[in-house]
């Protein structure tokens, strides 16, 4: 028996056609790819974009407890359209399903475990014989993965499970964007605008009546008085809102001051489990996530679990099977309204599964906070490592406190990301404190 | 209390920008749009695109035996797309909304009848505050209409609820669809190629890897030897068969010598009902429609109806409610494959419903077959029902024998659809034959 493992981040199934994402973008997608390698146990097989810095394999492999010798890594050779993703082309590609066929040398597939539910993947697995390991086999050979990681199919499935959502509307043509933009603004709401497809409120921006609107979780914020502004706004940004008219554009009430939490379960046959539950920090856009939540209330919480596992059991009945994560909101009123949804490993699902329950251990959540950072600027992957170690900020087995790092490099801008885990919340910003001045 | 009947034919939700639509096609809508006049009782408000021709109403309601001066018909002022389609920007018209109000003069609106579910109107309904009166309100109002009606969104919920389909997949890219197409054509099979919303097979061509294919459900077959005709091909189409990029493109085996067959269920809160099924007969699109199909067998219609309430089953859980058709194929060997789903009253409903349930009366399937037949041209809707009451060929309630015409003329091509009501399938095209000589 076998497990593949599938690094498949952002895919072209999702994407469209990756020649026209941005080249920052597919590098993001090239070192989020990596994060699956924190999945590894002994003798899978990987298949990835890019080879991983060999430094970041033996760091999490050594993390893990992982045998980084039994493990076989396969990369296809680049598509039309480069090396950042798996894309249905590579993972097609003769020469390397031949190779993979090769390597497996007659052992079945048992398990496929891939980071986005994605036809290609599907594609191997027939090509393999091994559809059975696919999680949801016949949803995601017919494009089922872009059904359950589209913020438009989200907003009809929650409010078809009667979850509640912020006032708003899917918008295929512009007219009916502007109607729904107006009757936000015009009852005197801000307004997030949301592209179909895109991460860490990379997609969005909001649009208010009134100044003084902080941006949480957008990249840009405008003040618009009337119809003619939105208009005209809408005249500019259509095309970017709706990636040049391929998907519909999500108009959202931006309640500010609230609360970014997400809820992570893992949907089977037989039903859905909760994982775990965390928060998004973002200033503007996703700079940091805290597992779990510090002082998310009971209150809050059981409708972020039972609204979240209705989510699932829609879900679970279109035929979907594996990780997926609700994203909501608590507004300060405390009133939860569920945002969007992702139905594969998110980049939450490694830290909690592993770095938390594996590593730190199954009390993680309650004697420990695991609190991830964005953007930390280091020359390289093995400095930001070396650093760390001689510093004695690193991960400390016997006192289950320091930092682990938990992603790849991006070459896109010279920064890691790591997590701190600490006995709380504030513990973890002196963490921080001391790990940002390291190279300053 | 008041019933609200919506006559959006092919809305701008589902087409995108309707500004993009083909001239003839956005008269086909306008026309097919009237079909809702066959559900219309005695009180009913009905908001139509364009107004219907007097005869045509007289028609109708002389046929249900409505009393038409008790209609109330309201059509909204022009949309920058036009006349033709009931588009969310002429719903929205504030001058219509305030008419309706003011028709309503108070009354509560406790039925919305749509042809189509759609935003726009769980919008218009909001405004009356007749929210409970759109079945599906929530799921309706977040764009879940595009997903009960998407050629491509149909193969991930109908493998995910294990309903038998044909091999294929759903492309968003052009690479996938290359892929997918060679997959087919190597195995020997023709590949039928649609778009995600088109109606009637004007939206499928097919290829095939060897002569002698007859073309049904399609509007173009080709041959194609290689790869590189392929690519040739897809280089060509692409655009054309995603909507200009708007859409993903669904490949799927083409199966020579089957038969098209549909079954029709309603979905509520409890469940789903059976309603009926019949089979549509093209040369090559679709030019005729038999119900009941005539001599389908007891083994495929148990797997059409038990598979088709999967489906039912699937959309209930995202939110649905309504009108549901699925579409299958029979093969020559007796096997069924479904090949797409409209979650909306189709060409078909009003046919059995109104014109078999009520005017031929409870027994219409047991000792009558109905038989539509399209595109006989006549020189105006008032002079063929004319010459049919003349002729002798008009539906007789003695007999329940005879011709209903069952559509509005059709601007676009200069004909009408009539239904032949008779003992069985060769009495009606003896019917045919004295119908199509009229004017001949």
């Amino acid at each position: 028996m076998a497990r593949l493992l599938i690094a498949n981040c952002f895919t072209d199934e999702l994407a469209g056609d990756s020649a026209r994402l941005p080249q920052a973008h597919l590098q993001t997608a090239a070192a989020s790819s990596h994060l699956l390698l924190w999945f590894a146990r002994d003798g899978d097989l990987i298949v990835l974009p890019v080879e991983p810095e060999p430094e970041l394999l033996a760091y999490v492999t050594d993390m893990t407890g992982t045998d980084a010798s039994t493990l076989r890594l396969l990369v296809p050779p680049p598509g039309t359209t480069g090396t950042e993703l798996l894309t249905g082309e590579r993972l097609g590609n003769p020469q390397f399903r031949e190779e993979l066929r090769k390597t497996l040398d007659g052992r079945p597939v048992d398990t496929v475990l891939t980071l986005t539910p994605d036809a290609a993947v599907a594609s191997l697995a027939r090509f393999l014989g091994a559809e059975q390991a696919v999680p949801g086999y016949g949803f995601v050979s017919q494009g089922g993965g872009t059904l359950v990681n589209s913020k438009a199919v989200f907003r009809a499935v929650a409010a078809g499970a009667g979850v509640p959502l912020p006032e708003g509307a899917v918008c295929t043509n512009r007219q009916d964007a502007e109607d729904a933009i107006m009757e936000l603004l015009d009852a005197g709401h801000p307004v997030m605008l949301k592209r179909d497809y895109a991460c860490g409120g990379l997609g969005n921006e909001i649009l208010t009546p009134v100044p003084g609107v902080e941006p949480v979780g957008a990249g840009r914020i405008l003040q618009l008085r009337d119809r003619a502004a939105v208009r005209e706004y809408l005249a500019d940004r259509w095309l970017w809102l709706t990636n040049d008219g391929h998907h519909p554009a999500v108009v959202e009430r931006y309640f500010p001051d609230s609360r970014a939490i997400f809820v992570e379960f893992v949907i089977d046959d037989h039903g859905a489990v909760f994982s775990q539950q965390g928060e998004m920090l973002s200033a503007p856009v996703a700079n940091a996530q805290v597992i779990p939540s510090p002082q998310l209330e009971a209150g809050p919480l059981a409708v972020l679990v039972t609204a979240g596992a209705r989510l699932c059991e829609s879900l679970r009945s279109l035929g979907y099977r594996g990780f997926f994560c609700a994203d909501a909101i608590v507004t300060k009123d405390g009133d939860v309204r569920f945002t969007e949804y992702n139905g594969r490993i998110t980049g939450s699902t490694h830290i909690y599964t592993i770095i938390g329950g594996q590593i730190v251990g199954p009390d993680y959540a309650k004697d420990r906070v695991l609190v991830e950072y964005c953007g930390w600027p280091v020359p390289s992957f093995a400095a930001a490592a070396e650093r760390l170690a001689e510093s004695g900020l690193a991960y400390d087995r016997e006192t289950r406190t320091g930092v682990v790092i938990v992603k790849a490099y991006s070459h896109a801008d010279g920064t890691i990301r790591y997590c701190a885990v600490a006995e709380d919340l504030a513990a973890a910003a002196r963490i921080r404190d001391r790990v940002e001045s390291l190279f300053a």
